[in-house]
């Protein structure tokens, strides 16, 4: 499938069927996830990747009962950083100049500029602006999921303290900002899979100034 | 090019040739945007698309003269809605039902429970979960870009309040969440082309329980 037949071949799985995912695919969209792009390369989030059955049934009454957590094969749990921290930064940095075999100098001035503006942020602000890096990558890792015919439900519907309190995020610095659903389709007893996927229409989603 | 080889090939372009993009190849990355996920489908976002020039110089000194704006060749400036309102959630999914082919009652109870959630969030904190929808689709965008062998340069660096003046975006009840520079690398120009791309380490982004 190419990337528009991925992205049509994809849908909000509702009713999963138990069966588990091959370890490569897993891998495959992991790794989609790790080269995401990111605002200023920071990529300001953790993933808890959750195949553990007894976690999984912890995490089910969190997200409302829906069957898609304990049928799902694994769990992704996209968690971002909670507020961005001179630290955190530089340790970023650090790993990408030594990785590139340049001074720390070379990124100096870039990085005094950064810290000075997400310093003077709010946390909820950096947490809107964290979180909103981890959406780029969660969008990615759906359609990495479509492009190796894995069934992905991206899911915001839990009661995020009682699940950041279960992981133990608050200790990490982290939130969770979404649960990606990862396993297959069980198309019989899926009521969404029988309706036609529909999308903004592009006069209205577009405007051209040529 | 498959989706890793893409998001490998694929970096933040600094200096763009000038060279056009194919309306095709728009044309693909455009409709991979419009196929976006969204939370409750809602898609609540819009894309300027801008290839006129004498925007592109009135812009350019807007996100600090940044060169990829003038030397791109489509710009694509991702806006979103700077509130949920009931009216713009009806219109949705009043489309969505008569597409399916389905009576409005069908959706009641979903509809007004979301409606219940989203009108009791401040503008804030519905901006913020307007624009990371948006972040989903401009993650896609890039896939999409790199999947076309199109450069992309994701851009948040710009005067946003200036920005929305200039294309009157609060008047369409819209906010600019990020500038894409679609075009082609100019290689031997380009500084960030020659260095090692580097992310985060899988051992430090995921955390497995099994």
């Amino acid at each position: 499938m190419d990337l528009i037949e991925s992205l049509q071949w994809r849908y909000a799985t509702k009713k999963m069927s138990g069966k588990q995912v091959p370890q490569d695919k897993i891998d495959y969209i992991l790794e989609a996830i790790r080269l995401s792009p990111s605002s200023s390369g920071l990529q300001p989030y953790e993933i808890i990747v959750v195949t553990n059955e007894e976690l999984k049934e912890k995490i089910k009454p969190i997200a409302f009962g829906q069957s898609q957590i304990t049928d799902a094969s694994h769990l992704l749990i996209f968690a971002a950083w909670d507020n961005y921290t001179e630290e955190r930064i530089n340790a970023v940095f650090k790993r990408s100049n030594a990785e590139r075999g340049l001074p720390d100098s070379a990124t100096d001035d870039y990085r005094k500029r950064l810290l000075g503006m997400v310093l003077a942020n709010t946390p909820e602000q950096n947490f809107a602006h964290t979180a909103k890096q981890s959406a780029i990558a969660l969008g990615i890792s759906l359609v990495a999921a479509a492009d190796q015919e894995v069934d992905a439900t991206p899911m915001e519907g839990y009661n995020a303290a009682q699940l950041d309190e279960l992981l133990g995020l608050a200790e990490k610095g982290l939130k969770s900002t979404a649960i990606v659903a990862l396993g297959y389709r069980d198309e019989d007893n899926d009521w969404l899979a029988k309706l036609k996927k529909v999308r903004t229409p592009k006069e209205l989603l577009y405007t051209h100034v040529n």
